[in-house]
């Protein structure tokens, strides 16, 4: 996508969507998150993908899982600045929740992946998350694990199915069931209207008054529905002109530009969901800012040069905690062994 | 305990069980573990434990539970020779299993704690695994996370519920049902003669001939019973003429003479476990032999002077795979929030 035409279609959406026209258009989530043709959801990729996503032994150290970073027993991260990974590195930028990550329409904080399945590829392979030097060497290790085979063909079938793609898919489809509808939010949108107290339901008015859902619109708040693989982006910061700005270093992370190198990009950055946004904290690309209170006030003055009263503040974020959803339970899997020996090497 | 008290224990208890007297003597593992009288196991301490044990924020960084080292989803540890814990720390002896822990009379490879409560609260401060630098503050993270209160409250009742004391015995109460029984040896020596191979059945008594009762007896194969915080020690090397003691450095650690000081206690370790020993590669307090094949020869000829032919060693093998037994299917526990804010702090 060209420069220009990217600028003129983030101005568009802006404009269709933004500020409190939005206010009528609140939306529940789906109890479903929609699957691309070639990797629709079946129970057996995600059985895999969940084993998959919780073993640790497809790090350089054995140590870390898509679950270290992305804790689906607490928020879908890691409640940290910048994750933690192999051998005690930190990475520049704090991991986004996993849960509904299936309703983005790009992963990663600069969309620099189109989809779950090439997000899932990413950590494996980077020296400060999960280590390895490339993807079938640690494919090589899912190999290795005997146990491992039979989901695999039951999962995808054919001659040779234990590929890097396929391991990939089977994390994608599991993520795509991490999705937590029914918030009280979402009971409230669908008719229950005790479903949020009245300081939740003030601050839910002034969430679309100020004009957080020029961005954070849709059923996730996320943005609007885009094509998989497009992405929603803004730019943070937007108003520099604030201690904001300074204090939590928000000129020092390029966003999307890092990837591209077009200028358009320029601290461009995903816009996030706000789904259990209260359980994400610390807050920012950067993780720079420590609670949800104070992000409020940040983005409405870096974002959209408003200046928030503490009673609002509180309102708001009242109605953020509204959008804290029901969790799956989920069962632990069982990772195949591989008896008599250890596929993890280091001391 | 004296040092002479305690030499003239191993000593008899080694007379009592040693060797094939013991070989018909093959006992089942219990479904159900001890509990001692100040801390019986009930289901409101098991559910309260899970969430701790799996809950990384009462690591410095955040990054490291129980589970980290002693994962649920395997063999009860990390396969790791050292564990790896916060800021990629390693230390000096291979995480124990925690599977069936609750049948071992004294805990760690030196029976430092004499009760899993005890031991429970080691790593937490322990600098090169869970990194706090001490209980109480790691105790008042517990404190602050709200949705902890009143499961402390079910658990344990009376006024200040929340104390370092009631954690550790909430910890310990749920690894009491981390047991494993009805491995294909449970199944056979209780009757069902299928249950393991004709091979395993060789090794079976290969096992007791070439003398590995004399210290892997019991039910849980880590020596007979004892009164809890007791322990069942032996040396560890016993013959040190031979090339396995240098090349594999076991004469570096002096075991539970780190502990005690006692001369007596000079290269003393914990008898272990042997129940699912084929999923906790690499082996020994060291973690220095790759593979259970390799694990068998050792042993057979530091501790007692034997060397095994490849047949036998493959047999015995076979036979420890049959300790592989049934795990229980856990719910991924859902740890309570901090809305708002984190709980952990560090980049």
């Amino acid at each position: 996508m060209s420069k220009i035409k990217f600028s003129i279609r983030v101005f568009c959406v802006s404009m269709l969507f933004g500020g409190s026209a939005l206010a009528a258009d609140w939306q529940p989530l789906s109890d479903k998150a929609p699957a691309p043709a070639d990797n629709p959801t079946t129970a057996e990729k995600v059985e895999l993908g969940k084993m998959l996503y919780f073993d640790p032994r497809f790090s350089s150290t054995g140590t870390v899982s898509c679950n270290s970073c992305h804790n689906l027993m607490l928020g879908g991260e890691d409640n940290r600045a910048f994750s933690m990974g192999v051998h005690g590195k930190t990475g520049g930028r704090s991991a986004p929740t996993v849960w509904n990550a299936a309703f983005a329409s790009s992963q990663f904080w600069d969309g620099r992946a189109p989809s779950l399945e090439e997000q899932a590829k990413g950590p494996v392979v980077n020296p400060v998350e999960m280590g390895m030097s490339d993807l079938e060497k640690a494919m090589s290790r899912v190999r290795a694990i005997p146990g491992y085979r039979p989901w695999f063909e039951r999962a995808f079938g054919g001659d040779d199915p234990m590929t890097v793609d396929n391991a990939a898919k089977a994390v994608a489809a599991f993520e795509r069931t991490m999705i937590t509808p029914n918030s009280p939010y979402d009971r409230f949108v669908k008719g229950d209207k005790s479903a949020l107290s009245e300081q939740q339901q003030r601050g839910m008015k002034a969430f679309a008054d100020t004009g957080c859902t020029s961005c954070h619109s849709g059923p996730a708040f996320n943005g609007p529905s885009m094509p998989a693989g497009t992405g929603f982006f803004m730019k943070f910061p937007t108003y520099t002109d604030n201690a904001y700005v300074k204090k939590y270093g928000f000129m020092k992370d390029k966003g999307r530009f890092e990837v591209t190198g077009n200028k358009a990009d320029m601290h461009l950055f995903k816009v996030p969901t706000l789904r259990n946004v209260a359980l994400t904290a610390p807050y920012f690309h950067n993780g720079s800012v420590a609670t949800l209170n104070e992000a409020i006030r940040v983005m409405a003055r870096v974002q959209l040069n408003k200046t928030l009263d503490d009673a609002t503040v509180a309102d708001i974020e009242a109605f953020l905690n509204g959008l804290t959803g029901e969790f799956p339970e989920l069962t632990l899997p069982r990772l195949p062994g591989t008896p008599g020996w250890s596929i993890v090497v280091g001391k």
